[in-house]
């Protein structure tokens, strides 16, 4: 079950001006499932994004960046899950863009003003025909208080729909972030199989937009792991249907830039907090924080080690403080001057290790009583610098593998 | 259960001259269980060895490489099972040199010439007493046909005990080479919790055996993945007790050396692949193997990513087709300027993926029907070069969660 994690209410997301949503049941995931959504932008509305890097990556991101680059603006995007149309080739690309041409025909736009998101299993042909005829369903749905079953329709293996919602005020007008993702299982950063939807109804142009997601992408979505693999099909995007009436954002060192991007910045890290904690087969939600490195990047190194090493995993799930294991994968994450004499292990505020073996004053049952906890620490100070870095990951039960040993069962 | 993989029988190792092995129950373990080894070797004998690169290095590998660095030459290898001396601080590395001083006592040599080794849990302070209590029991049970005895004493979560033999003529000599490995965990290159010694009656200078032994591990220990954790004791020990009547063997371009080494490596391979195939929990034994690329490290570097993906290796647990599984992998493994559209991948014979997405003669059945096999071979063409190399791994199961969940219960 998710770790603290509880669906949003739909009256939790606020509506933001301008951004319509739709949702259908096309057929394409199960029968009685709303696996189909489409959102309508304002004419003015500008969109910037951050995809995977994976180099499989698939039709819809190919070709949702060629409609970005292309500059015509974006009127809206349409998302299905239940196939990912990755590892599909030329068919997978016109697959794509047929289902972009019928959304322009419904909503009187341009092929090159939609853009595709898919998700769900790989290397199968995506039912074009399916999801284009769960389009006119779609298209009757669009309200802008509709997020709740916006989030519920791209739904994978999630266990509970991911929302949330800011409001800030700028020149005296309240204006709205409100965001949904999902994902729980091919999570690693850089991304996962993961899609994010960030809206705002702030008016800003798009390269200041591309700054805020790519910002907000790093502090968030970049710093998850469920299970070390990253996804074909990754996305966050943030759209700006600059409906607001407060005064265009034109300077990044401006007040209101500073303010929507630390809201933006706050619904990521929660979108991908919630994809953690539901992450597949997870018990515990496990904040992995390295300090002291001498960058940035070794401390990102060493918590990934920790966070992606099954043995650490699965001890986590045992609530079997056999930190012996931490220590290992600090030693494996690839820093090769590390003095491990300097580093100190803390779980929670327990000090278990230092000066290379067990604390002087570690007792097992502190060790114990922290492992029962289902939101939990690991510290690793390094003593070598100033530089620090956190990881956000999960345990490893016998659930992950049920859940993907019988994926497509 | 293992995959194809039976303990040899004690007449299948063949004595090596010059090298005796003494076992004994020294309560480390669990009771009834032979826990510690004791192998005396002749005046004459060299030795060779490959450490881990663990940062956290364990106290017994300290010290086993500093009494190695001693130049005295090396009479006696001690190894207990059941605690890692790792994680230990001051106290593990004292602990390592009481072990080597009581075998140097009993041995009559000195304690530079004993090379200590620690298997088991990790950052628990080694129970030096019983240890040194069992050693008598060790001394006493000195024999040369005492390999499988040997094997089954340094297992942890081993199943199966692993040993391997293998003989070669030079000079109308038989000359033999039999090795003995364990680890079924935190395995994945340079090195696992794995602990392999192989020895030969050839004779033969250090500098030539440490060749032999860095070329061995490198086609065989540095090849296999179980989870991708690297471990804090790994070591591959090579020794030659140099009774052999054959030629010494002085020059690593004579054909008696090209030999050994080919018989050396064998032996090496065989054992590597019976830690894969105890791998814990694995019901399946896998090869990955990449061709065509521009270089051995980007082979690696794929074949890694695939190996070591939960995604991938919970679909082959479950024999699943789930074949995008393999080309996400592929595709984040970081290969930059991988062309995807040139990429090939078989399941055996069945060739699954082309040109980006699944070959238009691929039939789910075929998939299925190989998937169901427990030896498979992935094979991953990239058509960008004449480079290959090929790794080892296993499914990931319910059993490896639970193996690792109550690891110390």
């Amino acid at each position: 079950m998710p770790v603290h994690l509880l669906p949003p209410a739909a009256a939790d997301l606020k509506p933001v001006k301008g951004l319509l949503l739709g949702t259908a049941e096309a057929g394409i995931k199960k029968p009685g499932r709303q696996d189909l959504l489409l959102m309508h932008l304002s004419r003015q509305a500008t969109v910037a994004g951050v995809f995977t890097q994976n180099r499989f990556c698939a039709a819809p991101v190919l070709v949702a960046r060629e409609h970005l680059a292309a500059g015509k603006g974006v009127r809206a995007l349409v998302v299905n899950t239940g196939n990912a149309n990755a590892g599909t080739g030329e068919q997978g690309l016109a697959d794509a863009r047929a289902t972009c041409a019928e959304v322009a025909k419904l909503l009187d736009c341009e092929t090159e003003q939609v853009l595709p998101f898919s998700t769900g299993v790989i290397m199968e042909a995506l039912p074009v025909s399916k999801l284009v005829a769960g389009l006119p369903d779609c298209v009757a749905a669009l309200r802008e208080d509709n997020w709740l079953n916006a989030a519920q329709a791209i739904m994978t293996t999630d266990i509970v729909a991911k929302g949330v919602s800011r409001q800030i005020t700028l020149d005296g007008t309240v204006v709205t972030v409100t965001g949904i993702a999902k994902g729980s299982g091919m999570i690693h950063p850089n991304m996962a199989t993961m899609l994010g939807y960030i809206a705002t109804d702030a008016v800003i142009p798009q390269p200041l937009l591309q700054q805020l997601v790519t910002h907000a992408c790093d502090a968030s979505f970049n710093c998850i792991s469920v299970d070390g693999d990253t996804s074909t099909n990754d996305a966050l995007m943030l759209i700006a249907t600059g409906t607001s009436k407060a005064q265009p954002i034109l300077d990044e060192k401006s007040q209101a830039f500073l303010q929507l991007q630390a809201a933006i910045r706050e619904v990521a890290i929660l979108l991908a907090q919630a994809i953690v904690r539901d992450g597949e087969g997870a018990t515990k939600f496990i904040t992995v924080q390295v300090e002291g490195g001498r960058n940035v990047a070794e401390c990102k190194q060493i918590a990934y080690a920790v966070a992606r090493s099954p043995l650490v995993k699965t001890a986590f799930f045992a609530s079997d403080p056999n930190l012996g294991r931490i220590l290992a994968a600090i030693g494996y994450a690839g820093v090769q001057d590390l003095d491990v004499q300097r580093v100190r292990l803390y779980l929670d505020e327990v000090l278990v290790a230092e000066q290379g073996g067990r604390a002087a004053s570690y007792l097992e049952e502190e060790g114990q009583r922290v492992m029962q906890h289902s939101d939990i620490v690991i510290r690793v100070v390094l003593d070598r610098g100033e530089a620090s870095a956190q990881v956000w990951t999960c345990d490893f039960s016998y659930d992950y593998v049920k859940i993907n040993a019988s994926y497509r069962s």
